[in-house]
């Protein structure tokens, strides 16, 4: 085994050699095995912006199996999605990559200031489906993040007791913070920190803008120099503050990019910031499959070096 | 074992031989071993105010190891901290300083009037990291204090049932209670003695003003005369609050103070008014480290008398 | 045993010999053992109103150890407090006062129109601290009456399943009520009745007024004719209203009267009108403790008849 | 994944895609990958047969990580063991090889006619250790057999609940069967039945002799004309009575054996009579560590046809 | 701390933070404290041989604090002792000494040939009293074996699941094994084995002789020429059959000797062939005080090397 994989997991020394056993499934499996660098696929958005808004421009990926076999044709490090989704997959591609079962969504058909996402699975059903570990969204910022705090510390507590993994998406959102404020430096970075703090073996934010949205925190970061003009140095930063780099962060990929190009910069700079990697599932799936493995390709070598 | 630990433990009496163990563990470890006094380092502010507000003065404290590492070298009864930081090194640390987990949490990205912690752990995984006892903050005055009271009671409930020690973060506020009034000798006297009956076997308070917040107390607080002039009285008005002295009552460092002598002093009062010591964070792992251990060493010196 | 504690018992057919058991350890215990009447010492005000407004005019009571005292050599029928009150010296004292569990508690820092308290205690832990008996507090009149009414017979049914009593506190209160209402005689009579309903074995109210609070009502007791002019026809009618006198019905002793006599003349109205006794808390250890126990004793005397 | 682990998959239509995975994860695993066949480290024999006689005549086996690497560096599909020996290394090794929990063990210190294992483990325990199954033996034969028949179908139950697979070491023994018996054709052959039964994914039996030990069965074996004059028609026997080679039947190693190429040639017979391979304890791990690993080389180019 | 506790916190990786904590504190108390050596007081011979058997030499020792004020001022790391001795002093000396409670007892009132301890307390019993880990008799070789192995896992697995230690006694006997057998090297090293594979933290045995008991096994020992000549050789091969090495292996200090010098050689027969210490009771406890202290502060100094 690589020895970055057993640096990363020696970092996650309390946890029990069944959780650090799926940890090593994520890390072992797909183009990236062994590098300590991630690509998964999430596909939840089906659930979240709709059927259509998220697969017409794509029809095939209107079936579940799609995104299987797309995870399994890139060399994804795994594939993450709802109930219904892995359900409908599960068995035919039992054992060809790992899963992850996204614990809680949220749809657009009631879209409120103070979001709270629905608990839609549990970690039973991720033992039966047979996933590596479990995937649940908080929205710091939000009126309802203590329920989505305790929820999710209560299905990482249970995950662990199985030996599974878990996945925070750490989004900050609510009435507290502007639209800027969501993807601000300081307000990524606390996100990232209470993900961990619960618990989190990998942590999802997004990438991060300059901006700063906590006026307290803009005294500190001003203070003490804090640098966040380039994206490598904003997602150094992230990384930084989930226990000082020895949580595994990713980013995700957002709305889809017309421009490739745009995408793999940013993928430099996750790479350059030390940033552990991408979610990418609309820039995968929104793209015709054939654009989307070339896609995926050049995104994993950026990551493993093979790429500038 | 020093005469002053068994008289402690008599306060105690109802509980089990188990939590009286855990409690002499505290009492018995580091520089103030045998003494009575205590001085903590809890570590919760990445949580409570974001990580770069709470590290980036100091950046070697973005690690979680930093923390179990300075309350060792400086002596701490122990340390405390959320589930994410203590499982960061619990392993590594195993047997080296007794650990209390903080079982609930609060961040800023939605700061209500009338504050709720999220719990974020179990007692069962204060067992499972090896901690000497569980802590739990309650927010008096807060609209939802409550859920938290109910929260506190049955936490310390099942730490008794386990032979674990509670420790109980007790801080007015809310939309009942002037910015003023967080501090009010009144307030914070009424605090300790609410965090004594709800059983916690250590309560930590914020250090108190001479402003009396509620009218009703004012008249008996002049009626009878208490003295509340000095530090030191203050002081003393809230450890007899708290069972006339018969629980162990610890005070809040507070936020950072430049001036050390200013610090040094509030514990002197401390130390003259019978408080049992200082829970000590943002003073703590905010100084630079070598700064930070011959602080933490005169202020222990002081608890003890050998600094006046 | 006295001939009218095995009357009184035999009012509570339907509860376990062990339930029977503790009632009866109350009736013969302390001074007023076998006459049926009884004295009871409480103090939660430290949670309730604070600790200086209860304690600082008689400082030895912030001693937890003092109410046990005062308790036992007043020669009370029991001692009633909160859980950390009574963890401070149930093994000091174990065996020598029925003990009681104050089992929910409110406190006046967040001082709602519509209160409800909060759980501080289990029914395990009155096992666990030797008590006879469990208490609860429930505001009939506040919009959360329904929350206190379930948790009060939950309470209730699992003190029975294990052979313990119960006490309920039932005091009006809430935004429909005037301040007079909280202790008219319809109000006071008809929150008897709920506590009766809810199962419980000793019922404390306050003291009622003549003023009638509710319209429907007037219309009832004027046109029967209830007699309610004196103190001593309300304390009958009071009782009458829990079960015709076959439940018992104590009074709480109210504010701190500077007046003794004035306070006598109360427990003569409860005793001619059939009342059962007082629980009485400021009116105790407010008082110097050489006053208090010539108090309570010439309360007692009252209540038996060695006084008119 | 290749086209063999699909088509056995399919034999296990009935279990849920957590159990599919898991067995998937043993045929995609080692120098066997993807072709259907396995080959398997067990250890247990330091509790089944005791420390020196398994490991002195090779001591570097005396230490459990070991077993962990040859089975490694071998390219094994998995590696079975009792909880002491897993729990010494899974931490070490987590992620690098299949492991099957050994459920319940047999000494030799008391070494009844009518042996019954004791339950050693739990399923609980597996998932703890990161295992992909549970492996569990019975003595058919044994007068305690309905004793390990319950225990082995709860543990298979259990297991199939958490999505692990079930391995069932089936060795006849007790009272009723002669020495002979133990490996006699019809007997082990009903063995593999009876585990069939029970639920097991894969079943390990003892390579069967030509001798008939049942007196009934002899008849039915004469009458159809059951071909098991070699060993690969016996083998191809004990397949047909595991559900038709619907199901997964390995054998044992047994003693060792001083020469390979009568091992070879058994592990030929296997191959050619449909068997799935081979589970391989002392003759792996009691041979030097540089001939364990060319002997199990040639044994795995034997399976899948690479030698003759 | 030392570094020998770190190597040896090491070897139990999959075990929790608490579990290792509990561990360190066993090996952080006392004289040895640091050095990875041990020297235990256990006193169930009250229960196992009888009150007059075991104290009347000595009559102090009829009173259980007497135990634990010995090994408190013998500096030993731990005392172990059946529910009843614990509770008789655990809340008198709390936090003063690692607690270990036999959670298993066996008496000679009735003294059966294959013998069967009764379970007597429970791992709940273990937190309230304070204890680090639980203590367990097995009897390999008993008839009654197998139902011992199976309380022994499920008290480890309990015990574990609180992050408790677990100690097993490991001592074989029963209808199938000679007297001498019961001592005899190949069975010492078997019960050790045995003991370690049921997931034991620390492994008790007696000291073994140059007996080998078992046929098969003889072949084995002297075709492989294993080193049993010398007690430092026998020990030796013991530890090296608990995981080579890789288990805390302990061994009985048996009958009471008169001779301190016989006892101080088998020690360093003990220290030479790297055993880890001695559990010493009746070699305790039936000496006189002083004498017992001065005995146990020289085979501590043994077992450290200040004395050869």
């Amino acid at each position: 085994m690589g020895k970055m994989v057993k640096e990363i997991l020696s970092w996650y020394a309390s946890d029990s050699p069944g959780t650090k056993t799926n940890l090593a499934r994520v890390m072992n499996h797909g183009r990236l095995a062994g590098s300590g660098k991630f690509v998964i696929l999430p596909v939840d958005q089906g659930f979240e912006h709709g059927p259509a808004r998220s697969f017409a421009v794509n029809p095939p990926a209107y079936d579940p199996q799609y995104h299987f076999q797309l995870a399994i044709d890139a060399g994804c490090n795994a594939y993450a999605a709802p109930l219904g989704f892995l359900e409908a997959g599960a068995t035919e591609y039992a054992g060809e990559i790992p899963l992850i079962l996204k614990m809680n969504n949220h749809d657009l058909l009631h879209d409120e200031k103070d979001p709270l996402s629905a608990v839609t699975a549990s970690v039973k059903d991720a033992l039966r489906l047979g996933c590596v570990a479990v995937g649940f969204t908080i929205y710091p910022g939000s009126a309802k993040a203590q329920i989505m705090y305790q929820e999710c510390r209560e299905m990482i507590e249970e995950a662990k007791s199985y030996g599974l993994a878990s996945v925070v998406w750490s989004y900050p959102r609510g009435t507290d913070l502007s639209k800027d404020g969501e993807t601000a430096i300081d307000v990524v970075a606390y996100a990232a920190q209470i993900a961990a703090q619960l618990g989190a073996h990998i942590i999802k934010v997004k990438l991060p803008t300059a901006h700063i949205e906590q006026a307290e925190a803009k005294k500190v970061y001003e203070k003490a120099g804090v640098p966040i003009g380039t994206l490598a140095e904003r997602v150094r930063h992230v990384v930084q503050s989930a226990f000082d780099g020895k949580r595994i962060v990713i980013f995700s990929g957002g709305v889809t990019k017309e421009n490739d190009e745009a995408f793999y910069d940013e993928c430099r700079g996750i790479r350059d910031g030390g940033g552990f990697g991408s979610i990418i599932g609309r820039n995968s799936f929104q793209r015709q499959r054939n654009h989307a493995l070339a896609f995926l390709s050049t995104v994993m070598k950026i990551y493993v070096g093979e790429l500038k």
